[in-house]
Parts: C-alpha cells; structure tokens; sequence
C-alpha cells in the first residue's frame, strides 16, 4: 500500500532540487524568461522530444549526446532556436560553457519564434543571475511562459508502508500546446524516487499516449516539444506502481492544464471515443473530433450541433456505420442508432451542457471494444487574434 | 488540332441540357433552394462521392442504383439529407416518384444541415414548378448555394479541325468546400460529347485528384460531397485529349472557385511544393500546408511567417531536412537551405505579397522529384462567426 499526497513545491518539490525564473531582457517590461533546475546530485534523465523534422536546435543538441546524466537544464522563452542549424547548436554550446565549474552536462530548453538565431549574450548575461540556492518553482514556471495566461505546476508526495518516501513534480507550458513559431509545449518533471533509468524511460512513454499526446489546442506539432524527467534518487525511496500513478496524474493535469490554457480558448472538451474497431482507430477518431475546425466553432458557439460529431467520425476514416453509432453530451444522448430524436426540448438540454466550461463528448461507434480519450478545447475570435497579430 | 473556347451558359451550355432553380421555402426570404438538370437524351454518368463512411441519404440512394442512365438530377439546399438513415433514402424515392412521366431514372442530390428529415412536401411542391424547357443556368446555380457568396459556373466550347465542336459546362458549390452540416461540395458537369461511359469516369478520377481534392478549405470532408458528369452525346463530336483539357480547366476553375468563395476567406493561396521525396509525400506537405491552423491565421494576419510554413512541413510526417529546405511567397525566396537571412528589407517583400489577394507558397524540399499543388484559404474571424453561429 502506499498514500499519494497532492504537495506545493512544483519543480522543487523532490528532495535537492532548486530553481528559479529570471528576466534577461528577452520578454518586453522585464518578464521573467530565463529558468534554471539545479539539483545537488546528478540525475538520470528521461526524455521525449517532438517529432516534428525541423527539431530545434536545443533538441538536436540534447539527442547528440546519447545517453549521459546532468545536475542542470537552463530554458529561455521568446527564441525557439529553431530552423538555425549548427549555428544553433553552436550558440548553445557557448551559452553552456559560461556556466559554474560545478554544472556538469548541461542541456537547455528553448520556446518561442522560429527561425531567429538566439540572444546568445543576453542568455549568458541572464544565466549569470541564477542563484543556484533559490527553490522559487512558481518563479521559474512563470519564467517558460509564452502566449500561457497561468503557469502550470503540480506536485506529489508518496508515502510508502515502510515510513520512507519520495517525491514528483512538475511544471509544463503550452498555450499552443502545439504550437510552432511561439508557443511549444515544454514539461520538466523533477523525482527524488530511487528510480532505475529504464523504468523512468518506460513509465514516461507509456504515459505520454494517454497525456500529452492526447491533447491538441490546433493540431500543429511544434519544433521544440519536450518533456524531461530527472531523477536524482536522493530520497532511496521507490515503488513502481505508486510512482506510475503518480506520473500519470502530473501528466494528465499538466495535458488538461495546457488545453484549457490554450489560445483563446474557453472550453475544455473531452472526447470518450468507445465501440471501436481498435484501440488505434479510437484514436484516429477522437483527435480527428479534438482537431476539426468545425467542431471547435460549434464549442466555441455552444452550439449542440451532433451532426457535426457525426460528419467528422465519419470523415475520420476509421470504420464507422450511422446505424450503429450513438452520440452523447455528458449523459444527454443526442443521437442514437440511426434513431432522429433532436428535438427542441432535447436540444434545450444538449444546449446546457455546452455553456459549460468542462464537459465530455463521447461517440459509441458500437463496432468493437476499441477506446480513446482525448482532450481539446474550442476555437474563436480570440485563437485568431493571437495568430494572426502573433510577430507584429 | 482542337480549339478550347470560354463560353457563358453554365450546364446549359451543351445541346440538349436543360436547367433553372425555384423557390420551394426552403431558404428564408423565398430565395432560390431548388434546382434541376434536364437533357432531352438519356445521358451516361460519370460520378465521384465523398468517402465520409456517414455518406448522405442521396448518395446511398445514387450508389443503390449500380450501373445506370437518367435524363435529370433533383438538388436542393438548406437540408443535406445525412444521417437520416434508410427513412432518408425512403424520402428519396418518394419524392422522385411525383416527377413527370419523361422523366427516366431520375436521381437526387443534397446539401444543408445534417441531422433533420428533408421536408418532403415542400420539395414536392417546389418540384412541381419546374419548367423542364427552362435554360437558365444561373438560376441554378444560385439554387444549389449555401453560404457561398458568388455562384459558381464555367463552360467551354471545343472546336475540332473537321469543322464538328462539342461542349461542356458546369455548376458548383462550396463554401466550406468540405464542410459538414451546412455547405458541402457539389459539382455538375454537362456536356454533348460523344464520350464513351469508361472515358468518362476516367477523365474525371484523374482530374479530381488535382483539381477538388487538392482544395481546402476547413479540412473537414463533408457527407454530401458529389461531383456528377452527364453525357447526352449530342453534338456527336469528340477527342479526347481536347476533352480531357477542357475538363481540367473546368474544375481546377470551380475548385479554385471554391476556395476563394471559402467561408470567411480574403486570400486563395497556391501551395507549390516541390523536391519531396515522392509525388504521395509532397501531397502529405501541400494538404498540410493548406489545412495548417496557424500557416491559416499567419496568411489572414499579412504575416510572412516562414518558420510557421517550415514547421508544418517538419510536422507533416514527409522527410524533410531542415538544410534542403527553400521557401518562397511568390518569387521572395525567404528561407534558403539552411542560410537566415530574413532581414527587415526581406520582410517588407514578402510582406508585400501576403497583402494581395492570390499568392504561391512554394517550398523546395530538395530531396528527389516528388511535387503536388494544393489549394487553400486563410482562416480569419468571418469563419469563426459563421461556423459559431450557424444553426442559431
């Protein structure tokens, strides 16, 4: 047995791990945009990076150096360091070379417009204000905020039944959560678990399925998505199961966080995609709902508009049968089996569903056993004022 | 040697054919919701539907119906005539069984809100205002509109070297191209060619993969999608190629058409890519382009946003390397194998072509010979108010 405790603390949470967020002139009226984790110890790290071609230059440098440990990540906002090529690269290994002797193997983490070589000597001016002492996590989630209107950070404390225990935390950014030439979506996860590297690696991809690749804000996948996970070991405690779900909450949080965080979003929608023919096209069908454009207006304008939910699993191309396929708004059933009966009293009721801020869509292709969760939010005036004036 | 000419006339512009629109109360203010094609001759038919799996009661019913010939075609708007299941196809076939007696065979076609029973007894009685020696093409083509805000028609005139000539016309509606719940794409296609069933069919396969398909306007694929080509032969003139071409620049024209008449649209953008590692991958990158949320509100804000233009093409899932990549907004190159050197002078040209209202994007990725040319449109605040707002 063990007890999951929701904590303060963030990124700084876990037992020898510091941070902290400082403004190096890179974000107009002094913003924080520089952040730093530290930890006292080295850590083993855990990594998914994006799978977008262009991949930034900070994740072409992170990926060279194949398997290692580090005591440092330092993340700058407002420069994506994408599309620079080696120079990119380069620029990063001059930045990393001005910091203290004791930083061993540093890497760095980058979001904001592509195609920018980045302010090498305003990030090293910053990186000269880190105090390595500081265990400001609310400070450094603020710090890798772009277009984000709230920082997103969460953390816990498990308690195993030996009286030992460790810690997870985390901070993400988002606002696109997939979002090029801006946003990115960032995650850096901090765990004082007495946790072995493969097992880090394995509960971090597992959880990624059902996570953050389960959430879409505009269906553009970014050049510098990133989620770390470091492990200094430092509290000699673990428990697999514990720590998975554990995990699994952070990253859910963090996911939905993102979306309901997302550019000019107000809605957060779940779709609840059952009855497929497989697992995999489940997931074809409730991302195809969570990025459809339609869709997303039809949130927007809290318009119980199921047909629309039906074009688009249709669309979907994974296998679907009108007959068979039966469409729901929270417990409000709206289409059943090839049964017509949206009427004004029904719609009444579909309608307050919609103004919600948070609700759940589910389609029940009433095919097979597959299933998929996915989250997305909705689209209006405000996702095209941010895109749309974005560089100027 | 053959002589293609533009000529006015719509699908009335072949011998033999027969058109015009009514008002059946569909649409408010008794503005025109139905409309007919006649030919004195039965006529071969050549057909492409939609491949959403929730495809409308018209197309189910057209598909029923295997190999055959028809001298008309029913089509109506504000009602798509989807998701109403075999009661829909049911109100198919009585409707079609009130037409006069000279009518052989006859089939429907539907565009409008998905989800709701056709109102039989108004298309009936509108059906009975029908004056089958009508010739009004642009009647018609109002008839099938929905949110389009110009109608959509071309033909042309073919003159072969032994004096004989032959025609073909067309009528066709867009909106959200492929856009569920409301708009939904048709396309009519008339000519007196002496085109053998088989050619027909084939001209048409191959042109629609560069002409409607290569178009965007939401990325959304629609119940109703339906592009008909009818043949009464009646000029007894033919020649392939000569057919062949002026077919493509009729739907390359309609399609086109389509997506500058795309809900909310300002811009039609041609998406050129080239050097992609097969034709199939370059379609991958072009769709993508042209469906890109954010390369969408960048084209609506007049932002020459290049990175978000590289980014898509990294996310797109086509290979793609970052140092073979060129990009250019018509002949402004902006981005050059891997060299930065987009500086305010370059900004304030390319800035310059995003202002007008038709422009290429074109992106080299310099990996083989593979090439495709999308279609697509810019997302502004217009799209969200229609598509929010729709069925209030």
């Amino acid at each position: 047995m063990y007890k999951l405790t929701e904590i303060e603390g963030g990124v700084c949470a876990a037992n020898g791990f510091y941070a902290d967020g400082v403004s190096a002139g890179l974000k107009a009226d002094m913003a924080k945009d520089m952040a730093f984790i530290y930890s006292e110890k080295k850590c083993e790290i855990a990594s998914i990076f994006t799978t977008n071609k262009m991949a930034a230059a900070p994740i072409r440098h992170c990926k060279a150096k194949g398997e290692f440990q580090t005591n440092f990540v330092l993340i700058n906002s407002k420069n994506a360091n994408a599309m620079t090529g080696n120079a990119g690269v380069e620029d990063i290994n001059e930045i990393l070379a001005t910091l203290p002797a004791n930083i061993e193997n540093p890497v760095m983490s980058s979001t904001g417009v592509i195609g920018v070589r980045i302010p090498k000597d305003k990030i090293i001016a910053g990186a000269k204000l880190f105090d390595l002492t500081k265990k400001d996590a609310d400070a450094a989630a603020q710090a890798i905020m772009t277009t984000d209107t709230f920082s997103k950070q969460i953390a816990y404390k498990i308690e195993l039944e030996d009286g030992s225990s460790f810690h997870i935390g985390a901070m993400a950014k988002g606002a696109g959560m997939i979002n090029p030439a801006m946003a990115t979506m960032l995650c850096f996860i901090t765990t004082d678990a007495n946790i072995a590297k493969e097992e880090m690696q394995a509960a971090l991809n597992k959880n990624v399925q059902t996570t953050f690749n389960a959430a879409s804000v505009d269906g553009d996948t970014s050049t510098n998505d990133t989620v770390l996970l470091l492990s200094n070991a430092k509290s000699g405690a673990y428990h697999a199961e514990a720590f998975e779900k554990a995990l699994h909450k952070i990253m859910l949080f963090l996911a939905r966080e993102m979306v309901r965080d997302g550019e000019g979003a107000t809605k957060l929608v779940t779709y609840n995609v059952s009855g497929a023919k497989s697992d995999a096209e489940a997931e074809i069908v409730a991302k195809a709902l969570s990025n459809s454009l339609l869709v997303k207006t039809a949130l927007y304008g809290q318009d119980p508009n199921w047909g629309r939910i039906a074009s688009t699993v249709g669309a979907s191309g994974a296998y679907a049968v009108e007959e068979k396929l039966t469409i729901s708004f929270n417990d409000i059933c709206v289409y059943k089996k090839g049964e017509l009966f949206f009427d004004e009293a029904m719609e009444k009721k579909a309608s307050k569903v919609m103004q919600l801020n948070t609700f759940t869509i589910s389609c029940d292709l009433g095919i097979a056993e597959g299933k998929f969760t996915s989250f997305g939010c909705d689209l209006g005036y405000e996702y095209v004022k941010i895109n749309a004036d974005y560089r100027t």
